[in-house]
């Protein structure tokens, strides 16, 4: 172990993997793991929609690591972008003025004032998001906009779904004893509700459209009991709740939400981390015809993943002015050291430009409706094991049942072997509960795709055999 | 604005620094700030100990930002070792085994087992640091380590200082609605102290000695109030408090905390985000002789900032075998998407190595005693603003009183003229409250410390003489 060079990472010989596998072991720590029983795949290199080994065995990769490599792997653009900022300035305090940080700033706005007639870019004009707060990923960039919303409206308490994953951070400000934490200690103010799910229905609905009803009389019931107008600083949803299942709201959904919030005077931030840059064929989901066909608006879109591609750390919240002005002359209680970072800025803008010089949203839809829905769908006729098959763009779950009539799910054994099945061919698959999630890179080719596709139809044949 | 191409970012005319400065005031939301006043300066590129805009205007960087760059600017090393890990594989899921990931974790795990007699790595053997969980920043690692804590001690209560600073983040878990939240939601828990001061204290001591032993004191009073043993899961310290003031606690503080950790079966949690990696002169504040002669260690140690100088944001912790061992059958609930991430990790693996080849941290150490140190204390007898210089290798404050009998701070308008007349001179400054912080590069030369010095002393001549 003595031997190695380690700034010398690329891939050479097997006996590299052996040395990694074993570094990991006996030095990192995982996440949401017990520890003891992990055998991490090892990783040497990656490119577009693949990785592989220091062995050379190859994967397709249709889990874009944690739905984050939009733009697929080392995409030379990018790769070019951190390269060339790292020789000039890679890091700078959030202070200073950056012209790579700036950059980013405008493109993401531009891309999130889509939906708006005017495109007006100035601080001063009411109606558009003039402002991004740029953070180091997407826990810090929903703390943000939940600090911003209270801040805003005076109120604490924060709506949010059930099924909903927002990040893990929850204590460092309240452990953090100078002035800083006084503005931001809640010792209550957190509330679930549920949202629309037609499959598994929470409101014993029968169809999509009873189902958005009954949810929006839901919330209505919660807010109102939360204490109703001016007792509630703001709605948290992910556009599409991801890790819960890629759950796809009815059309009324997000613009029922939006009229409830007016009429109880609540912010509405979208958490577009997982959701937002190109996974629905948009910029950000909410923009989706489909999922708002009302075009309504949210106060605060939190960002991450899909923005750079993960490949510098980097999220943040775009701002409406209803909530920006309340800063302009307040001290923000809130920040970090890598607010605006130039090598993340870098990565933002060179994956941004190249979403739009290789037309990738639009390849993602494409796909999305041509041949990965319809493949996904025609294997859910197929198989027995899948309940129901949703989605859209490269955003899809398959949600596994071990019977279609009870909707019963699979065991954690069975999702598995599905995806020791589908790495043993050489597939790279996401699992959550009893569900598969197919979220390859919005550049993944139609070729890929029908190999991805045949992979997870032996997979499922072999699982379901044995049931 | 429509004619820039924002990948090419390198200084090159002064109407980028107009366009630079747009772009941050109609696009970014800045950190710990009231927004409409803001005139930052642009920052297009930086070397070493400097930092420069568009139009070649060069600062001398004694802020080292928000103190991280503590190997300098754009050190080549890491530079390249960044440069290469993008081409090949800047961003992998936490769940995968990656040779940086490892390398790195193995390198810090060495700097922080220096102090123990046996360097043994395994993760079987009890009293070594074996593990390290990666994270973006330091807010995250703290916010892992006070969940190592209470999910270790099984307790909610964390105690910590008033003056100290552990990171911005306190809600996206709690708003979280999978289970994941279910273990991570305190609506109590956060209790805080006084630590030593011996310049301002709290407890009315008149010496260091008597300072260190009254806090102990006091600390064991908040420990018993708070329920005694069993009911408190970790005393959770920044080593040397930094942003609340460089704050050096006397030689028997840390052995002390130890000892009423023991006694009380609590949790020592070490955030070593500032201190950390170089200030001292010491992989890490905790092992500095002057501050910890007894040589006692804490269970968990958070660092990031100088571990990589921020060139791509990562952070972590480290845990004793006494927290990892909670986790080796039990589900770990935290986790975030760039927990290891290659390009972060490439550039901690190229960080450390450099502060070995080039003898950083000896480097640090011999700048403080012989020169920095000694230069500071000059100045404070000569400006009668100055009321205490307290501090250490790269890692000084110098405390700025109205009177120096009543200790009272200057106003804020002060230390701001301060700094502009730094800035004027060519001179980057890092403020807080009644402060100037002077914590240079690590890589300081003896000669950029005299320009520096040189500075100051105008500086507060200038300011001094209209007070």
């Amino acid at each position: 172990m003595g031997s190695i060079t380690p700034t010398t990472l690329e891939p050479t010989t097997d006996s590299l993997d052996a040395l990694t596998y074993e570094l990991d072991r006996a030095h990192v720590f995982h996440s949401w793991s017990a520890q003891a029983a992990l055998h991490p795949l090892t990783v040497a290199g990656a490119s577009g929609c693949e990785v592989w080994d220091h062995s050379g065995k190859r994967y397709l990769d249709f889990s874009s690591q944690l739905i984050n490599t939009n733009i697929g792997h080392t995409h030379p653009k990018v790769t070019a972008a951190i390269q060339k900022q790292a020789a000039v300035l890679p890091t700078i305090a959030p202070a200073h003025a950056n012209l790579a940080r700036g950059t980013a700033a405008k493109l993401i706005l531009q891309a999130a004032n889509r939906l708006h007639a005017s495109e007006n870019e100035q601080r001063g004009s009411d109606g558009v998001l003039p402002l991004v707060f740029f953070t180091n990923g997407g826990a810090d960039a929903n703390e943000n906009a939940i600090r911003m919303a209270r801040l805003t409206t005076g109120s604490d308490t924060i709506l949010s779904a059930y099924r909903s994953y927002h990040g893990a951070t929850g204590s460092a400000i309240v452990a953090t004893g100078d002035f800083r934490r006084v503005e931001n200690q809640y010792a209550r103010g957190h509330v679930h509700f549920f949202g629309p799910y037609p499959y598994r229905s929470e409101f014993w609905s029968t169809s999509p459209e009873e189902e958005t009803t009954r949810a929006l009389h839901h919330l209505r019931r919660v807010i109102e009991c939360e204490g109703g107008a001016g007792a509630i600083a703001a709605v948290l949803l992910e556009t599409i709740p991801g890790t819960a299942g890629v759950i796809v709201p009815p059309a009324g959904w997000l613009a029922g939400v939006r009229e409830l919030c007016d009429e109880f005077d609540i912010l509405l931030i979208c958490d577009e981390v997982m959701a937002g840059f190109g996974r629905t064929g948009d910029w950000f989901a909410w923009q989706n015809p489909t999922i708002n066909p009302q075009a309504v608006r949210p106060d605060l879109i939190c960002f991450a993943k899909g923005v750079n591609g993960g490949y510098v750390p980097a999220g943040g919240v775009i701002l409406s002015r209803r909530v920006s002005k309340t800063f302009d002359e307040r001290f923000y209680p809130g920040g970090l050291t890598y607010s605006g970072h130039p090598l993340a800025m870098a990565a933002i803008v060179a994956t941004l430009e190249a979403y739009k010089e290789e037309s990738i949203l639009e390849h993602a839809a494409e796909i999305g409706k041509d041949i990965l829905g319809p493949g996904l769908q025609k294997l859910g006729e197929k198989h027995a094991l899948i309940g129901e098959v949703r989605g859209m763009g490269v955003f899809w779950a398959l949600d596994l049942v071990v019977n279609q009539s009870t909707k019963t799910p699979v065991a954690p054994a069975v999702v598995v072997r599905l995806k020791n099945e589908c790495l043993k061919r050489g597939l790279l698959v996401f699992v959550v509960e009893n569900r598969l999630h197919v979220t390859p890179p919005c550049i993944v080719t139609r070729d890929e795709v029908e190999r991805a596709l045949a992979i997870y139809d032996e997979a499922l044949s072999v699982v379901g055999a044995d049931l």
